[in-house]
């Protein structure tokens, strides 16, 4: 996995980027729409890939329990059962199971659950998450590692953030005596853990440095608390991870926090936020929040967002999706996810735009005060 | 509105045409997919375009009681108010009264009903249904009607037909009174009703036809009458209905349906049938019918219509699409929406091709016997 850092700018931490993987390349900062069983809702792939996303995520715990590992792996992997050529991310299915599922057991060896679905028993090992993630043919795979909760207290933080490293041991080892399925390359990221202890973060962050891994991610945070201790353990960590790997902060987040982490030296970024916020009827504009659903606008016939760089925004009015809203129609929810995962993929196009051009502080900072806003 | 047929043969009953309107040609035989709410579910307006719908319904009963009647009005009318500026055809709110709404009171002047959204009070008129389709926009608004069930009292359905022809004649006199409300013309098409009675619907066509309007429509069937009673009333009336005018059938309905119907003489249908059965996971093909959902296909890896003329069946594997519906995806609903709308337009057009090649009897039979059928 090559990648190259368009900014040497010492100015600030924010840069600028390009990852290259088998299934082409992403420019960074980046967005990763959320596709959790094998599509990002309500959206077509060809939209998807219209609006120019680069990359998505798929969710190891979903596909696994639903259609299975055999299903999509006898498709080709999830690239051909999804119809979607551009590269994928999938997570390692830890999170859900510690979020989702009846927690059985959680042993050095892995994590005993039941589905969420049907309550059958199923177990993740280290081995069994990469083994997954190599039929799925992620062209990104990620550790697989226990992820706290918030509040954590210290003890619990510390254990289970050494857990999490001898499970990446056990990872990278599986990864190197085993073999992509489907003829690309498959790259793993280690994850750093260490709840909101700074202390925890830096040492978790110089042991996943330490494996010289091609990305580097980091996890167990926009759990719970507040932004200000993300961005402290964000800096703490990045201060430890390589300047020339790329850096997931994972599940991040609104789109403020996506430019006071980016400012921090964050390179990737995924979050339900734009998808489900979208099928509730909130809108990310460059001008703050709007409700849809909200009454004041039943004979608003502006457009959604003047600004919006997708067909939608100018193309329907605020009162027809309001009414799509009421009514209950699919419609709306399409329109919607379409309008705000545009707006965020503008916002990081701006970001990149902003980092070259030597004023992204400037601009991220107006655009905070601008962004949060209710309308 | 010009009605031009292309097909001057006697050899059968089936035609091909065109119909003109302000907001562009139509070609007959033509199948109209309904948009309740000022929207076809699940469907954005461009992609209905792009595969070439030409026109669409409303529905009177619902856009009046959400968003209402003022909000469309302010907007520029229905057209305006859902982003779509092809021709847009209205049914009364009549139907609608009858099945969703609780009824209050039928009497010579109109019908007292609750809404079925929060139990408020209204009353349709044959004037306010007028009204409303004016100020909806319509360019084909149906007259107001009694719509009776299936099975119907034969003095039930006798005096009912003409209750419909009285109110018939107060839409007239009201539409002959006012004007359109946004520079295209608006014209109404009339409705023969008469249940499963052939004298009563032979009645009821004369004093339609005798009207006579520029389209005519026949309502009160596919209302759970068998297939065989509904082909032999439309037969009747066809037979009193001008030939030199377009002749709608309301709401029907299965591929199978349309042909028969076309066979007979009709020129215009609707049906929620292609998209809601969609929405359950029930796919239309020359070859049968599909319930996706159905075990069978999981690991089938086929295209979902290899025959199909959307983009999506053949971008996507049966396998892909019952996985999305097991998972309750939204892109499964729209999938199989864009899918079964595709064939009944692809339906509807190899109709017309059939007719002006004159083989139209052979390839309906052909086409009978191969739908009828479960994949």
């Amino acid at each position: 996995m090559k990648f190259t850092l368009k900014n040497n700018s010492s100015k600030y931490s924010a840069r600028t980027g390009v990852l290259e993987t088998s299934h082409g390349s992403i420019n960074t900062p980046v967005f990763m729409p959320v596709g959790t069983n094998g599509a990002v809702k309500t959206m077509d792939p060809n939209e998807l890939k219209k609006i120019d996303f680069k990359i998505i995520l798929g969710n190891t715990y979903h596909l696994y329990l639903r259609p299975g590992t055999d299903i999509i792996n006898k498709a080709g992997g999830l690239h051909k059962f999804i119809s979607w050529d551009r590269p994928i991310l999938t997570d390692s299915g830890g999170f859900q199971v510690f979020s989702l599922s009846r927690l059985n057991k959680i042993s050095n060896s892995g994590v005993e659950f039941q589905s969420h679905l049907d309550g059958s028993r199923h177990m993740f090992t280290p081995e069994s998450s990469m083994e997954i993630q190599r039929k799925l043919g992620s062209d990104i795979i990620m550790a697989f590692d226990e992820c706290t909760p918030y509040p954590c207290d210290y003890n619990y933080a510390k254990n289970s953030m050494h857990l999490t490293h001898r499970w990446l041991d056990r990872c990278l080892k599986h990864m190197d005596n085993t073999s992509p399925k489907y003829g690309h390359t498959q790259y793993l990221f280690p994850i750093v853990q260490g709840s909101t202890y700074t202390d925890l973060r830096k040492e978790s962050a110089k042991y996943i440095a330490d494996t010289h891994a091609v990305g580097n991610a980091i996890g167990g945070l926009s759990v719970g608390e507040p932004a200000p201790e993300m961005y402290e353990m964000v800096e703490a960590v990045c201060e430890e991870l390589p300047k020339d790997k790329p850096r997931y902060l994972m599940g991040v987040g609104t789109p403020i926090n996506l430019l006071e982490n980016i400012a921090l030296g964050i390179d990737m970024f995924d979050c339900v936020m734009p998808t489900r916020n979208a099928r509730n009827g909130m809108l990310f504009t460059a001008h703050g929040t709007i409700n849809i659903k909200n009454k004041k606008w039943a004979d608003d016939y502006s457009p959604i967002d003047p600004e919006g760089t997708s067909h939608v925004d100018v193309f329907y009015s605020k009162a027809y999706l309001r009414h799509l809203f009421a009514a209950n129609e699919f419609l709306g929810k399409q329109i919607a996810t379409l309008h705000n995962l545009s707006f965020y993929l503008w916002l990081v196009r701006e970001a990149r735009k902003h980092i070259l051009a030597g004023d992204f502080i400037t601009w991220k900072n107006q655009m905070v005060m601008q962004m949060d806003k209710r309308l």
